[in-house]
């Protein structure tokens, strides 16, 4: 690797950009206008029995306020909702809405379309390649994060 | 790929957290403790002439607010600072102090020690293999995503 190369951060980071623009283009089309890349952080963590905002803001690595943000703008657009929490009830959880569920399928039959496509420019095993890759770099990386 | 496997996007999202985290436990130590990942998204996209928060807000695809939010922070933190752009007065733009730019460099060192440690698990050859893949795939999504 020279001086000028990008690092591997950098190169995960822009793929990871370009995937979500390129899901973003299609799901415009289906879902809503106002939807943006940093909406999909709720539902990337959402559990599908309910979440707080604080370990949403955790999973992905914001503070309570973003992610809060993040939230309300999905509750606008009538994807998500707040509830009490039935383990404590003066703790509330998001929840995704009938129409959020929808959302997300629709998401992962698009993520699935560009994935298929992919494999046609990278071939069968480059893609598998990546894939186990990918995998074993995130663990790697987990490891050396829980013990550093 | 059976349907239980983690989709590509997941699998590109997740190590690119992964590893900002890993940065960012190396990062706390030598810069400020309230440094999230979230925040290097400024310094990715920052122009070292300087950039308008509009464009880091495009180039990361968040809402102007937000970003506004992350350069403020970095801004109290005195890692960037805002002033007039050279090409239109009325406008700002935001610039890295010496304090940011020594940051970055000690960012750059990080992210070098992470890819040699990385280089040790998947061998010189894997961690070659997965530059050139990620390298790949990031033309071709950029491609789809211009041309649809």
């Amino acid at each position: 690797m020279s001086a000028e190369d990008p690092t591997l951060l950098k190169l995960l980071v822009q793929s990871a950009t370009a995937f979500e623009r390129r899901l973003n283009d299609g799901l415009r089309d289906d879902l809503d206008e106002e939807l943006r890349p940093a909406h999909y952080a709720v539902f990337r963590y959402l559990d599908p029995a309910g979440s707080r905002v604080s370990e949403l803001a955790e999973a992905a690595g914001m503070t309570q306020q973003a992610m809060g943000e993040l939230v309300t703008h999905l509750q606008r657009c009538g994807y998500v909702e707040r509830r009490p929490d039935p383990a404590d009830g003066r703790a509330r959880q998001v929840v995704a809405t009938p129409t959020g569920v929808e959302a997300l399928q629709a998401a992962a039959g698009r993520i699935h379309e560009i994935e298929r496509a992919l494999g046609e420019h990278l071939g069968a095993d480059g893609l598998q390649e990546l894939r186990e890759l990918l995998s074993r770099l995130g663990e790697v990386l987990r490891e050396q994060h829980d013990s550093p």
